[in-house]
């Protein structure tokens, strides 16, 4: 089935211990979708200014995204300059230019209004709960937020967690966000908000997954070859909400395996910078990262 | 098969947002011995001064403990005095009183000798280098340590880290022993150093397992009920060399259980202060959260 990814489409300057790149493409739209469309087929929505590399387009069109609901806005691309310390788990940010994000405020169309699987990517709340009262008939929704918004726009985020099935926090967010440190108490909270699943992304550490009926803890993946965390978090939702997809099945078994799936690609997307793994990346070696997995958390 | 655990015996002051317990029965090796006493025989080494209460004795000895090894020195007992904040993840110090645990230099007796599962928690290397000296037969061997021995006496601790099976450390410890931020890589690198295997405890996260031939992630366990966290580390190495011990099972698929198992433990021993958990546990609530373990785990 379709999947629908909205969110913000960058160019970044990324700097961690192993370089700096400056003006490179990212996005939280732009590593769900591509993460999303080993999968399935996958829309993007998401704004782009005039300075928008026509190479990054052609690279998302060999990866098959449909790029009907980018939206082309006067002015420049949204960038975001940021740098990670040693241990890599904070992103420190330098500089923000929302540009075109300014004017960002989609009206999907009628093909995009009925995609059954969709992904709210970090964004301004009041614009994630406009997209889900256009959609028509969700199969699963999904969405992502950031400490900015708990802090700026609480009221209006509880509004979408109403609306959505899935809501991934970081650990901090869901923290921040439930007023308490017990990550399993703040799941059992934000469920009683109206979320029907939390998966709280714990970077090295793996995800949680919490519903009303059952907890699931998928395993860290033991990683040498890390680069540059920046789109982590996308890539793992991208993967989980295109494996469900491409899948149509929700039960709590392929759930599971789907979290496992988002943990794979977040995994391949954190060893290089930008999208630069994901162009090189081969279905067989998804297959052999789930195996190893399933093999290194045996017992 | 018996197991011997070397380690400090304490008095302790803990505060944390759950409350302030003065004066409680602490030390790592109370949690290990204790924990690892569900499981086998166990003996314990270590200093008391002459204020131990007997209670506290008696209560080891409602384990089964054997106390043979136990120093009885003129002073007084070891004394920490610590505080957690409200995320409960690391430990500040506001005293420590070593006392007794200045003249502590154990000798074992013959009996003690021929322990075949030894646990040498937390203690200086010099004296964790002559405990293995003096061992006749071991099977197997468990060694913890700490930032301070890190910083003060890197070259004994290697020395230390040669001789033993398994290396214990949590995250923090082996990224500054190792000087990497990368755990797989820092773990590689310490089994390189001579130790056979190398187990990374994560606190709410988990731990992970590295040996030259594989290595295995154990899921974290969602922890509503979570009071105090002293003695966490050393109840989970309690539990894992008390299961190895109980079933003289050194194949990888055991060594996996016992990882859990020690998790299980840990998981216990946070849920009130001191050993007050472990007083009451029962062993069908082991097995029944070892089950919960590989349910919450299973993909």
């Amino acid at each position: 089935m379709q999947v629908l990814v909205v969110g913000t489409i960058a160019l970044d300057t990324v700097e961690t211990p192993f370089g700096k790149k400056e003006g490179i493409l990212g996005g939280s739209a732009v590593h769900a979708s591509i993460s999303s469309s080993f999968f399935s087929n996958t829309s993007i929505v998401g704004p782009v200014g005039e300075d928008f590399p026509a190479e990054h387009l052609d690279f998302l069109k060999t990866r098959n995204i449909n790029l009907s609901g980018l939206e082309n806005i006067k002015g420049k691309t949204f960038r975001w300059s940021g740098y990670y310390e040693f241990d890599m788990n904070q992103a420190h940010t330098r500089d923000t230019q929302l540009n075109v994000l300014l004017e960002f405020n989609p009206v999907l169309d009628a093909n995009l209004k009925k995609t059954p699987f969709v992904f709210l990517a970090n964004l301004d709340p009041e614009i994630q709960l406009k997209i889900l009262n256009q959609l028509e008939c969700p199969k699963l929704t999904a969405v992502d937020t950031m400490d900015f918004w708990i802090k700026s726009k609480r009221d209006v985020l509880h509004e979408v967690i109403k609306k959505v099935d899935f809501v991934l926090m970081n650990e901090g967010e869901i923290r921040m966000f439930m007023e308490t440190p017990n990550i399993p108490l703040a799941a059992r909270r934000l469920i009683k908000l109206g979320a029907k699943a939390v998966i709280v992304k714990q970077g090295e550490h793996g995800a949680l997954l919490f519903t009303d009926d059952y907890h699931f803890s998928a395993p860290s993946y033991p990683q040498e070859i890390f680069r540059d965390p920046t789109g982590a978090g996308d890539s793992f939702a991208g993967g989980f909400i295109g494996y469900l997809a491409k899948t149509g099945d929700l039960s709590e078994g392929n759930i599971r395996r789907s979290v496992i799936i988002g943990s794979v690609m977040a995994s391949f997307n954190i060893e290089d910078f930008s999208l630069d793994r994901m162009r090189r990346l081969k279905v067989h070696e998804i297959i052999e990262r789930f195996d190893e997995f399933k093999k290194f958390s045996d017992f």
